[in-house]
């Protein structure tokens, strides 16, 4: 069924599919990065359970009536997903100040943004992914405005979806990361996954930190705290 | 005339105006600093000129209607304005790329920004005034979307205006920078100052900077540069 290898990022690797021009299998790798691949460590596991959490939190925005390029979990550690162009813009919101926005902006880490704040890095590996304005987002993607407003627009629909999926498993979202794709037939998508690697999780009880920051602050083991994610959103859960 | 010192800035100082409670007097130093104050030095007759070059401009767009602070030059090295509380925000308008957008974002020194690019930094020193998007922009200031839209809408006429302006002495506009301030009737305007300290500007002909840049980059001496703006703009624009 897998084609051959078409790209390989960080965390996963894109498949084409053997005779389906418009599909893609994704899998997912067991590396962790951080800051901008300066920090790298293999986690046996970690590939299977980004892949069944990512699956999980699709299957309930596509529930919600939110366009996405997901399709179907294909195995551990490979979906199936529409073949989307990736826009290169990483959208990110910010319901509580954390990481980079409280050292650039000197907004203290738990402070509460209400409403939550949408923004875009510029998706660019040598440039370290940094932030940037609507107007440079229109200029680096040729997107016009009243797109990038539909994708921000998008990104506050998936907050209020993600904000009470993660309420249910006793998780405060902070924080998340989205990509969106274009389809062959130009519509926008939500695409790439949703997972501990790209949300900030806290515990709502304890404030424990449940996502990637264990690994980029040496906190706990990355996998037993992915692996609790997974238990608590299939018990709590359901889609 | 001259009151008590309510403000020292890097390149200017503040005086209040005995009996007058809605002035000010800026009074412009021979101080250059670049790179968020790293690099420092004394030039004799700097701020003879940025009074003289900044005067001459804020003259010029309060002819073409745009509402500005200042109210007339007092000295070669003073002038009374109308007292703002200024907004914390630095407001960029790119026409050709240059300096930290080139280097941030991978765009090429000298590519021409049609529209041009307006920008937000947060303008607070021990930050090193990031960059910021119009949602930080609002949460930072507290000001009305509504508010810096009218912000970079002025931005934009003044960008026109100005480059009408410089044109006419053989100079490009490059980029530049603007701050606003609030009137105690809570109306904003252009405040601070427009001089070659804070805009780019290129001579038409051979491309060589004529700036602040002449120091940053050790090119030339500055108050030749400057000098020779001022002579320029005195023989040939008429405000």
């Amino acid at each position: 069924m897998r084609g051959s290898l078409l790209y390989e990022g960080k965390a996963k690797k894109v498949y084409t599919m053997l005779g389906e021009e418009f599909q893609l299998i994704l899998e997912y790798k067991d590396e962790a990065t951080a800051f901008n691949g300066e920090k790298y460590k293999m986690f046996r596991g970690k590939g299977r359970l980004n892949n069944l959490i990512s699956s999980k939190v699709f299957q309930y925005l596509h529930m919600k009536g939110i366009q996405t390029h997901f399709i179907e979990t294909l195995s551990e550690t490979e979906q199936m997903v529409s073949h989307t162009r990736i826009i290169p813009l990483e959208v990110v919101v910010r319901n509580v100040a954390a990481g980079s926005l409280s050292r650039r902006l000197g907004i203290e880490e738990g402070t509460i943004l209400e409403p939550a704040l949408v923004e875009f890095y510029y998706k660019e590996d040598k440039l370290q992914d940094p932030l940037i304005n609507d107007e440079h987002a229109a200029y680096l993607t040729g997107l016009s405005q009243e797109d990038l407003e539909g994708i921000k627009q998008d990104a506050r629909s998936i907050n209020a979806h993600l904000k009470s999926f993660f309420d249910e498993a006793d998780l405060k979202l902070i924080d998340f990361k989205l990509e969106f794709g274009k389809l062959h037939d130009g519509s926008i998508v939500l695409a790439d996954e949703i997972s501990p690697d790209t949300c900030r999780l806290w515990d709502k009880k304890t404030n424990r930190k449940m996502d990637k920051d264990v690994f980029r602050e040496d906190i706990e083991d990355l996998v037993e705290i992915y692996e609790a994610i997974l238990k608590r959103l299939e018990a709590k859960v359901h889609v």
